[in-house]
């Protein structure tokens, strides 16, 4: 099993960690110190070792940081984790609702005759850094540089993580390391850099195409490269790790050992571009006047997928799509009232598991029934482990790595007869999912522009969701990838080979929750008789191949054209995964599939 | 009439013109001389006397600057200038597509050697300078201040503009100029500043209960005036316009002479607020380092209007509509072939007359009939003047300056039998008009967040329109008024109160144009039964009231939810306008709102 159902948090830990941190603090003459989730690579998932923040407080969630100072400890987390952080944390830790509470405000109000906080310069980012200062101008608080203080009292922290890193074949990556090189040294040439500083492992990876085992979810290989801008590459990795691609990566590409990283940055010469959003403080102190501000170069190429990476996520899919087919035939054959949500979760990984280029299931599997599916970020413990029972919605979100794809899946599934209420809203969404699908648009449109389609049905009745519609994911990557986004806070215009998740919900809290999530890739759409034949626009192909439960589906209620495209769309399911599962599960989806 | 149909471009006055001002720029030791469309206030419409870009290069759009070098004028124009700028301007003046080409970019390309080139700071704003300094980095290209070089080569320049202010009463206005001031300067202490600079006339209109008559279309008093932290307000604006308003300003508000605001300005102490979008230059530098930049403090107050607004622009709609009524009923009794675009203006414009609050039309207005529709800024002359044709579809677009509200209306109107393929555009434009006054969305939004409803319906067939779905109007004001905007690039969250257009349409050049436009105003929305109890949303609430033509709506393309809606506006429009209008007037509404 990847996936474990261990209650993690232990609240009664926190309070003497917390103790020697503070002694630590005191000895460093420092008056607060700030431990993020995040490690030097700013990823959504650390290594063991970079946990600090859910070893120091026992709050796991994926995003959040917490102050330290000797009276008070706020714990940060956002609107998604305000339930799981009070049952997670000891009294000693206080919740601060954030962004609605900036950093920066609740240190002004903490200390009002200021002080000095301390942070580790390779776990914040120069942006975070510049937008804390920025709102601690006119008080007497100042951030101070420091060695971390948790990694000093944490007596067994473990290891940095040394997994053996893989070849991406080009079979997969469509495009030789070499070629990506060439291709993003003209664009800094072109800017007139001498190098760029990449810090985000995904990024490397792509460039290099090779893919890695250093932390659960994310196959990535953990390290920093810098790209010339004669298309060399010097890989700060271990050497341990690189055993398998030496061959692979050629006389272009060096490999120099981590430690030495910071020198060799003293050295360089030249302009270096480096990402004030992702790159640690610690490397752009070191560049000081070298450093330029400016996009990771990787970040924008990785998103727009070529042909290879498109079909291999194709074909992910399929394979996909048969282990989803399988999982959800054989819930519907339990009785109400039979299977809980873990052996749910079990169940599907075992089903996922039988293709044998899955590497990693892509995410902790989200199976909430009944009032655990309206928790939008639900993993489900030995604690929490709830019954399937009659009149349940049971929504299940999970994904995985295969080595040709990342795949990410949502659909909502009625245990016995569902309330009339929970069919209504699930007819909403799936209205506004169908209505994201069907779009065409033209070329030059951000997520911002276009997400509110998903929301359309719900907002007409009064209702909404507090997640974004969709987020960019990887090819064989980071199942959450961007710059890309279906949201309101993203102004990256969507491109041709764009995987983006379209996820609209509906959560009614103790009640029920209902998500149902596609993968897409943006292409050039073709063209409709009589439009405007100088617009270049673009549409959606969509990846998922799953059924949507029919008996949710209040059909008087669905727009036209969306019963249409949800009856094709049934069909293509039928015909690609039908071939591919069991006759019980064949037969199964024949009838899941039937036109509505 | 306020409107004319003169031919104003004359190509050949221009050489002579440009010739004098190339030896004023050598005189002055200048290589280049910017003319921009804008005086010191930044409105859409200027006073005779600034109407420096027309009487240099024959161009009267809205919009647009010409930069003057011994070897080449640049007119740079936006996309609905293309047409009329090759037809208004001599060949001396190099038409330039804005902003697709900067200005710098432009001057980098025509100075290789390096230059000065000089511009009026009074017509040009910090931001305008920094962004064009910015593009000018790295180039031997450095911009000058002078004098203005057109005012000294302009013999018959007009005088500046003496209308007298009036009082806008408070039965309109809804709160006292003193209840403003002393809210608006609680802001400022709340900042920390001692005063913020006000330059735009309907900032300072609205803040005083005063309009003016200095410049057409918009009823506005020129000046500028500074508001201090106590809510005294100093206001520089010539005695002799004031002589009707002096009682109702009172004593907490001092007149002083515009030539006076530089010295002043010298003295003045403490931090002051200027608008870096829309205040000229030559003030800025005056204030040097005391200048904070800030958005104008009246820019969000007066966008949001309170109940006395709503209801006068409400009343002014009933009046309006009843004119429109009469013109549409008028319209249809008229064979094809009978009627010319200039026919159709003018009548209008007497039928508006008629109402003894009028004061001017908000704009001049577009009756652009088969080819001239898909012009989408058709100003009708005597030289373009076309007969209303069988088959023709007719934009008409105008609007009425009364004293109660500014109104803003587009209708377009089947001349005998329309095209299957007109009516299947404007069946689409209207389902995108429609779609967006039944919205409701939650608190927060932006125009960017909600633009795409508008547009959808045209997007699904391959099609499009060029200008934003809607922008803001004012109250007896300005009829684009800022900051909200129903645009891709307007970030300003809708509040309630805020008045906007709703106008998608289509343009299918050389053969004909669609808009469909009402105003509607942004409200609390009423709860909906089922609806999530926490969520603040708002919806629209519609001003404009006259039918959309039948005639040239596909029912069978239309979704019942919009349909029904159609049926309730028009049953609304019937018993609204109905008793307003004459008994002629009266059977064609029975007849042109009769239910779908």
């Amino acid at each position: 099993m990847f996936q474990s159902f261990e209650v993690t948090a232990r609240p009664e830990q926190g309070p003497p960690r917390l103790a020697a941190l503070r002694a630590e603090m005191r000895r460093a003459g420092l008056d607060g110190f700030l431990v993020p989730r995040a490690d030097a690579h700013q990823g959504e998932y650390v290594a063991a070792r970079d946990d600090r923040l859910a070893w120091l407080t026992g709050f796991t969630g994926s995003a959040g940081f917490c102050a330290v100072l000797q009276e008070a400890a706020g714990v940060f987390i956002d609107g998604r984790y305000r339930t799981q952080v009070k049952a997670q944390v000891a009294q000693e830790f206080t919740p601060v609702p954030w962004p609605e509470v900036s950093l920066a405000d609740w240190l002004k109000d903490q200390l009002h005759q200021g002080g000095v906080v301390g942070f580790d310069p390779w776990l914040h980012t120069p942006g975070q850094l510049a937008k804390i200062e920025e709102g601690l101008q006119g008080s007497d608080i100042t951030l101070k540089r420091s060695e971390n203080l948790v990694d000093r009292i944490w007596a067994d922290q473990p290891p940095a993580p040394m997994g053996e890193a893989q070849v991406h074949p080009i079979a997969f990556a469509g495009e030789s390391h070499d070629d990506k090189r060439k291709r993003l040294a003209e664009t800094l040439r072109e800017a007139g850099q001498k190098a760029a500083l990449i810090t985000l492992p995904d990024s490397h990876n792509w460039l290099l195409n090779i893919r890695g085992q250093d932390i659960p979810r994310n196959p990535v290989a953990h390290g920093f490269a810098v790209l010339h801008d004669d298309g060399r590459v010097d890989l700060f990795m271990s050497a341990a790790k690189l055993a398998e691609v030496q061959g692979h990566l050629g006389e272009e590409v060096t490999q120099l050992e981590p430690d030495t990283l910071p020198d060799y940055l003293e050295q360089l010469e030249g302009l270096v571009r480096l990402d004030q959003q992702t790159a640690p403080v610690a490397l752009a102190d070191i560049l000081g006047e070298r450093a330029v501000w400016g996009e990771d170069p990787c970040a924008l190429p990785k998103a727009c997928k070529n042909d290879a990476e498109i079909a291999g996520a194709a074909e992910a899919h399929l394979r996909d799509g048969a282990a989803v087919v399988e999982q959800l035939a054989w819930l519907d054959a339990q009785p109400p009232g039979s299977l809980t949500e873990t052996q749910v979760v079990q169940h599907l990984e075992e089903l996922r598991r039988r293709d044998e280029s899955l590497r990693d299931i892509s995410f902790e599997t989200i199976a909430g029934t009944g009032p655990n599916g309206a928790i939008m970020h639900y993993r489900v413990t030995e604690e929490t482990d709830s019954v399937l029972q009659d009149g349940h919605l049971l929504v299940l979100d999970s994904g995985g790595q295969y080595l040709d794809g990342t795949t990410d899946i949502t659909r909502t599934v009625a245990i016995g007869t569902p309330s009339p209420e929970a069919r209504a809203a699930f007819t909403r969404v799936l209205s506004g999912m169908i209505a994201m699908s069907r779009l065409r648009w033209p070329k030059g449109l951000a997520g911002r522009d276009i997400e509110m389609l998903g929301r359309l049905p719900l907002w007409m009745a009064g209702q909404d969701f507090d997640h974004g519609l969709g987020h960019g994911v990887g090819a064989y990557l980071s199942v959450h990838e961007g710059p890309q986004r279906l949201s309101r806070m993203s102004m990256v215009p969507l491109q041709p080979g764009m995987i983006l998740s379209n996820e609209p919900g509906y959560y009614r809290e103790g009640s029920f929750g209902i998500r149902i999530e596609n993968l897409l890739v943006v292409q050039e759409a073709p063209e409709v008789p009589g439009g405007d034949a100088h617009r270049e626009m673009l549409n959606w192909r969509t990846l998922t191949l799953a059924p949507i439960d029919r008996r949710l589906i209040d059909v008087a209620s669905l727009a036209p054209e969306a019963r249409d495209w949800l009856n094709a769309y049934h069909r293509d399911v039928a015909e690609k995964i039908g071939p591919r599962v069991s006759p019980a599960a064949k037969l199964w989806l024949d009838a899941a599939t039937a036109p509505l």
